[in-house]
């Protein structure tokens, strides 16, 4: 019996962002392996083995998988949003290259998802509609200077910048900290947009400025945008304000 | 009767890729705009009318579907992929803006879906599994120096870099000017992928270095993803390289 590995983006949460591609890949799985708050969005059936881990553990996770597949199972590594941005497609390529030769072998399938920084957008207009990045704030695996110097580059290219990881128990400092450095580069008026859980019951988007940006509105779950420049605040009377970066750029 | 608007993303052409979000949008629709291809992937019905328009007209379609929304009508626009990804949602933002205050009342949705980055990424392995941007090539709304800026800030900072919109039949030279540019910057080995139409029938993947990498085998509905220094490739027996970014980075 041959396994299978299937990396599958469950969305930011809301059911109705789930793709149908990604439930069928559920629908067909023996083992759901993944972050347990991940872990129990699926639902559960007679057959299939749930294989919930803790935060922060995610090579080990991702050598999970890679051995129940290896296994003859099949397997789908559930990530949060869409498996290649900050999640565990990554983790899992990594644990190919270094692993057994016998898990290059392996049918891998990655299937795509709304990542944070799409769902958290489209709740407040389009603040990504033009030239964006999207950068981690965590310095778990890289150093903080590296992050300063996206950050610089970013704001002065002109890049709005969409935060994931911007803050945990862990890291109380780095939020803080980035919304300091981007201060020097854009004015205190850019639209900054914190969006956490959309689509679910305890969903939260506030819009606000760089200047008046408050990390304490920020966990682990939030996804922060920061706009460009050339990001614009709309007001609507009797609906939330637009954020919205234009497609046109000047020089 | 009030009208309503939503922007909704279908994804990169693969119906198993559209929300139940997005399916059900369209399916409460009295009207659909939106450019020609993306409104062809609708499904008929009777008493829904279908509105398809020209590419580059996009600001027109954006104010005939505020104009609809506000004669009554429940409008969706299709946007591919995701609508806040160099789509529809910034345009019809731009038109909320400089329209009749009325256009500002409206119910306005948006509703993410899968955009092309994440989507070629999934077939490849895990290339924007770190610090990434996306930037537009497109120079009909922006000055080139602005595009050569970014190109330059995003690969010096260790951004992996998704490239929108990399060539058409009027702009012909800017993707091999952009290889050019970035080839200052980056190995020659460094991991490049070409793909388009993801989950259709003419999809195609292509994994290359930058040094190999060959604007002819881009169109207008190419995403490319150029790595960073520090993206790998990993070749499997029997299977397609895998192209991924660590989740880590050195100084």
């Amino acid at each position: 019996m041959t396994g299978t590995l299937t990396i599958a983006g469950i969305g930011p949460g809301d059911e109705a962002m789930v793709t149908p591609e990604v439930s069928a890949a559920l629908a067909a799985a023996t083992d759901i392996v993944g972050y347990a708050p991940y872990v129990a969005r699926v639902r559960r059936r007679t057959g299939l083995a749930l294989h919930p881990s803790d935060n922060r553990t995610e090579l080990k996770r991702a050598g999970e998988a890679l051995r129940l597949a290896s296994e003859g199972r099949h397997v789908v590594v559930v990530s949060s949003g869409d498996p290649g941005v900050f999640a565990m497609a990554a983790a899992v390529c990594e644990q190919i290259e270094s692993g057994p030769a016998a898990w290059r072998g392996l049918d891998l399938e990655i299937v795509p998802g709304v990542t944070a920084m799409l769902a958290v957008a489209a709740r407040v207009g389009a603040p990504l509609g033009h030239d964006f990045c999207a950068l981690s704030l965590s310095d778990n695996l890289k150093p903080w200077p590296v992050i300063e110097r996206r950050l610089d580059a970013a704001a002065q290219a002109g890049f709005v910048i969409a935060l994931y990881n911007p803050i945990s128990r862990a890291r109380p400092w780095q939020l803080p900290a980035a919304l300091e450095r981007l201060r020097r580069h854009l004015p205190a008026t850019t639209p900054t947009v914190f969006g956490r859980a959309v689509g679910r019951a305890d969903e939260n988007i506030a819009v606000t400025t760089l200047q008046a940006a408050d990390p304490a509105g920020a966990d682990m779950a939030t996804l922060v945008i920061v706009g460009s420049a050339e990001t614009r605040l709309v007001p609507r009377p009797g609906h939330a304000p637009l954020v919205y970066t234009p497609r046109s750029a000047s020089a």
